[in-house]
């Protein structure tokens, strides 16, 4: 697009721990003459690069750049990418990441589907109210960026997070993984900057405080998943 | 309960052709002296009988029949149940079971994690907008008897109906489904039913629609998947 700076766009996921700031936030900070956008949705990166039909939301601030990204990545593996309009965050393409840790927990001590898809469904609860805290738009959680990409981290068995979470649960310690994988799931930085968050929000989250202490505080994984369960449950809201 | 009418706790679905009725309404029609209740959520009965911790919700019109239930199958293998006072309607609990069919199809096909989880996503305002036509409440598809019971269904490996929807998309014929399983999936009468609803109601169901031409009318399958993914993601609502 002549005469206009280049749209800058994230595929990024993550929480800045000093900031609580999401990476589109920060790459529209640090290229404040672009035009900033991000795309969103459940989206393996192994299934794109395959041709697998996937479909993502763009996120940006204005109908025009969104319809460009748009129109750039149809076709090119994203068979169909649904464009929309509204604050760049992607605060549920990072929360989702440590959910997926629990769910693995779940699976790792060998309950089932039951279990976890109840502990998902109570975790998109969790991942919206800090979410609006920091700013995004509560309808977001219900469509591809949030529900969509959380379920599929949660489910599929190619989610490194998930993986991770199994681990723990089959009794492995976070030393052990750590050694044996050097490149970490995103979820476990994600836990300790959005912990953090949430307690500087003042909003509750017990599902992230469960994989928190299990990631952080030794916890051991039986107890957190029972605790977690128990917390997730009290309710309906 | 001494001097009430007995409290009946419906765990069925489906919706009847003729009357677009869900199973708890009928329940209360036949039986209007007693008081109905029903428990919707991701439930596969085989874990419940395991006792894996397993998440309900009940739905009753009055918080002291929920109350009375849920202290009843509280640590009957439901490790825990949340009450929740509606509408006794199960919509979702229904509905499910098609759009499972349509995810069985596209893993039959052998699409994606990312196409399934995209299809979900969008399945759920589709169960949604048509719930509410016939009286649902709106937020319950967000719970566990909603988007909790959608996701179970379509991403377990248990489930009949998703399954129902694997051979298809494999290429095999409803006819050979048929004789091999005689007893059919929840989701295929459902879908017959679905469709008539949606077109007294007046209410858009892409997904719905291309599971009953795929099931009815001898649809190709790769054609309705094809047809169901690009029907499905034209935009985010």
């Amino acid at each position: 697009m002549k005469g206009h700076p280049a749209i800058l766009v994230s595929v990024t996921k993550g929480i800045e721990f000093e900031t609580g700031e999401t990476m589109s936030r920060i790459l529209r900070e640090h290229a404040p003459a672009n035009r900033v956008a991000a795309l969103s949705g459940p989206s393996f990166a192994r299934e794109v690069a395959l041709g697998i039909p996937t479909t993502v939301v763009c996120a940006c601030e204005s109908d025009g750049v969104a319809k460009t990204v748009q129109d750039f990545f149809t076709g090119r593996n994203f068979a169909f990418t649904a464009a929309r309009t509204f604050l760049v965050s992607n605060t549920g393409g990072a929360l989702k990441n440590i959910i997926a840790i629990g769910a693995g927990v779940s699976d790792g001590l060998g309950y089932g589907d039951n279990t976890k898809a109840g502990l998902v469904t109570r975790a998109l609860s969790e991942m919206r109210r800090l979410g609006v805290a920091c700013g995004a738009q509560a309808e977001t959680f219900s469509g591809l960026s949030g529900l969509g990409d959380l379920m599929l981290t949660c489910f599929s068995k190619q989610s490194r997070n998930r993986d991770l979470g199994e681990r723990l649960g089959r009794g492995e310690t976070m030393a052990a993984i750590q050694a044996s994988h050097p490149k970490l799931a995103e979820g476990y930085p994600t836990a300790r900057s959005a912990y953090r968050l949430a307690r500087e929000k003042n909003v509750p989250t017990p599902i992230i405080d469960e994989v928190h202490a299990l990631l952080y505080e030794g916890k051991n994984p039986k107890q957190a998943v029972r605790d977690l369960i128990s917390r997730a449950f009290k309710a309906e809201d």
